[in-house]
């Protein structure tokens, strides 16, 4: 067992293969993991059961392992912002602002070849998808 | 053996990879599966003989096992609809329309990316292809 | 996504596949996922960070989708039982009675074909390794 | 869409690979697809639902497809003979006496390199299982 | 071995797979079989020697298995019809005409997504190349 | 096309990497091609039809490309020699002489390490199997 | 060993499943193997050391084994012809012309999908490249 | 263990495929390795820790292996030159001078079809990438 | 890039994947890494050059990455212990002692089923050869 | 094109991935190269054609590249010692005696599981076979 605090083999080899620019998506349990996303991009599938593992279980790990500095959510039409961005400005990076995409600007962003990675969870809460952008490390 | 009513390994794994949007075909025994469907697309065959497995077996099954938001038929050119297109509807929920296609537009559809599952059966009666869409698990 | 309980498609593709008399390790984060376990059978990563997920989280989704008949622990040599035991009594059917195996007898049973699934928690209590005989659904 | 009965691609690879001597499984639900049977063996799922198909829907189909010479059968310990073995001899060759194995050596034998050919159902009787050995097309 | 006609394992698997609209090339043995039809098709290679085995034989196998509706053929820029096509014909189903393609055309027909399947033959007789399609079987 | 006799990619590749003790087998249609033989062997299928293509065919062309130096069969228990056994001797060099093996001995003998090539013919006459030890071209 | 004049098992492989108007690279020590020609070509290394084999070792087997009809090279921009030219020229039958193209052109040519084979060699001399293609043997 | 001075066996298969033309990426521990460079490319894992390997390693191993032609540079949109520059003119030949490219033209230009081996570091430095052209080793 | 310290892919997934008991082996540039050590284990190469990298630069970043419990060393036949143990023991955690093994009981060790790693090295002293057992991680 | 002599991608992959003790294998045209030697083994085909390349111009460019410490040789039954082996002796470091074995003794000793490459060559000569072990580089 590592010591560190992302354990993941798949995660870890993914996020050692990436950089800046790079890409991760965290997807909902509703999200299409297989056809909504780079299909060169590595698949991680933490969807044990609804509910299990959360978005948010994955992000404050995510957060903690490699740097940030940008972040796209999926916005509904209509209704306004869902309460899970909330969630997502407290685990981001204070200097990272949430940049809304329609649902389908999102999958086609997710489908660019810069997403390296796409981990899918158990989320039952809807429109709670976050594609995030890998910063630098400096030295 | 699992408790769940699907059982079948193969759909399994496809479906729990899959998503909102995404489609499923269940094509009968004269339909095009490798050539006439998104290359990509995980195959799965319950062409057994003529009659077995019918098309409208499998609906039933995938119809308790997935949500589905809408329904793409294959309309023959001249004569009508087929019979089993009223049986397609007694089996899916009653908000969903069929969406008929002419032969080569139904291809069209099949082959894009967002299929995720082909499924072959041995249906004997003519144009009794249906291209499902996926659609939502409400928390 | 599907509408039962247990989402995961790597787990559901080997459950599928897999019967009476057929095993399943769920193991904690200390095990040798790679070496100790049957190398055929199929390998699902859980194992997120330390304490997530539980092995008590994986045993619960899984009780529910498949039947039980048999439960092996490993047993430390000294201090007794570790209390995750009756947490694993807790979640297992009734008549089930948990058989404790020296550590490298647990090895050596875990590496035996009849292992189809090897299930990574980042469980952080020691000797709280659980392997499971597959039973019977009946008609 | 070949005109023969036998329509899937999966069973006709396998068994035009096969010949005198080697055996097919056709197994019930319950049994362990993956664990109980030669590892080398093309698996094919035929499960799709309890009940569907059944173990007696692939033997008529792969009886008028394949010469047959000899049937094991996996026999419970006590209670006598399960009242599918009649369907069995309905539908075998006339010449061909079932051979009961014990559960054991059932896996045994299934497990030998002659299986060429492994075939799940969604059978919900239980010791519903055939093990099958091709014979000779004279010419 | 199979009591079909057609016995040979590929041949069946890619038929079993293919359907209404897919095209089959029987090819010469002058034939580019990699380069000249479309990459994912399967393959399979009769060309034993020169002479065998002759395209005839493998259509006269062939238009036994499968329904036809449309056969294309390679055809000389001069010197007329080659003697091959009234073989084709007397082999074909009545109601199918050959339908002639200039040599680059016939490349480009067999490269297109619906080649399903590509047959190498030993065929000595220059311009002896079919593309055929497949029909439907009716219930 | 190559200008050589034998014209056939995989059984030109078996060969070129094949040499002094390798074995070749020629079997009939009959033969369970895959499970009795050695498992590592390249496969070869020319089982078109019943009757198509021969194991005198294939042999007749074998014979021309590779240098021979002993041939075993497969002997029936009772009745004697089969007739196809002369065809043999007339194709084989002249100082091979047929050595005779029982139907399980044969299989054995296919089995091992040394096959290095297993060539699937349609042939229809039973007991008519071969399998050819290479020997050596002197310079 | 094949009594045949080429033996490598690779180069028959591909030879044996390409045909009139596929095309064959042999290509000198300093090309780019993997990206100056098409992605899905054969590739088959001669190249043990500088000297060795030579461009004019491959073409001289190469001419023997199969029909050729055109023959490209990669031409100098300044400087005149390349003295292997000439050694090309002797090698090749008398009715094909040398047709020069530029190093770019040539490097285009040899990533169209005609070609089937890339022989990467040792050869020392620059500009000793040659793209084949590959014509028909008459019956 | 080889008697030359690069050992590494991964680098070695990727070089000894390349060529006049072909490009290699060594690249700072920053860089997205996987979705920055062609994707066809052989990738080679030397990032061990932060700081080791470093570029500068890597190059004076590469320089005395193959021959180089041109050198391409990421160069940062604001400040000036990288001190870094400096150091791969004094391990670069002399002939060779620095081509600076913005950081997406760099992209760019490695997902080029042309690079044929990306060389991850575990470089501190920012913009510490470099894009080698190989040259030709003359006889 | 990760903000951990060990950077390398391909060793974060076999250690993610491994636990406790298993073993890594670091092996010196004299090692045969492929025929020396079980076949199964996840190979890593970081032998750029001779002595790039050293077996106690890879050491010093497992030793922080992963628990230890166990080493062996192997030891020359004659001559007395290599100065470079000195080396593994101020490296290694201070309970651990080394256990010295011949050269084919090293070999033999490092063969057994337990070794999920081999990191190969450019180290160039000799007898530079570390067996490493992971131990535990206590919640 | 690599500065050093030895240029093969696939020989500089197996060399660089071997170490102390391992073996390569030089063949004769005759030998039995897939099934005569270990089959995890990589193989390398130089058999182009009768007598290219040879077995000592392997050996030449090989015993550049790698130490070696010992040389095993298939020794005639009767007869005495073929010729090619004094050109053994030359091309060998001169501390190494050849150490003669029989014909299937030698194939025993290829089959063991520290034969890492065998090159497969069109040397005419017979009994022209070297079993190699690779040797020590000293600091």
């Amino acid at each position: 067992m590592l010591k560190t605090r992302l354990l993941h083999p798949e995660m870890l080899s993914a996020l050692g293969g990436a950089g800046h620019g790079a890409k991760v998506l965290i997807a909902d349990g509703n999200f299409p993991f297989g056809t909504g996303a780079n299909p060169n991009a590595q698949r991680v599938y933490f969807n044990l059961a609804p509910g299990m593992v959360k978005v948010t279980d994955v992000l404050r790990v995510l957060a903690d392992a490699i740097p940030l500095e940008a972040a796209e959510v999926m916005q509904p039409a209509t209704g306004g912002e869902p309460p899970i961005f909330d969630e997502f400005r407290a685990l981001l990076p204070k200097e990272i602002a949430l940049k809304p995409l329609g649902r389908f600007e999102f999958y086609d962003a997710a489908r660019q070849s810069d997403t390296a990675l796409v981990i899918a969870t158990g989320e039952e809460r809807i429109y709670a998808n976050l594609l995030l952008t890998i910063g630098v490390v400096m030295p």
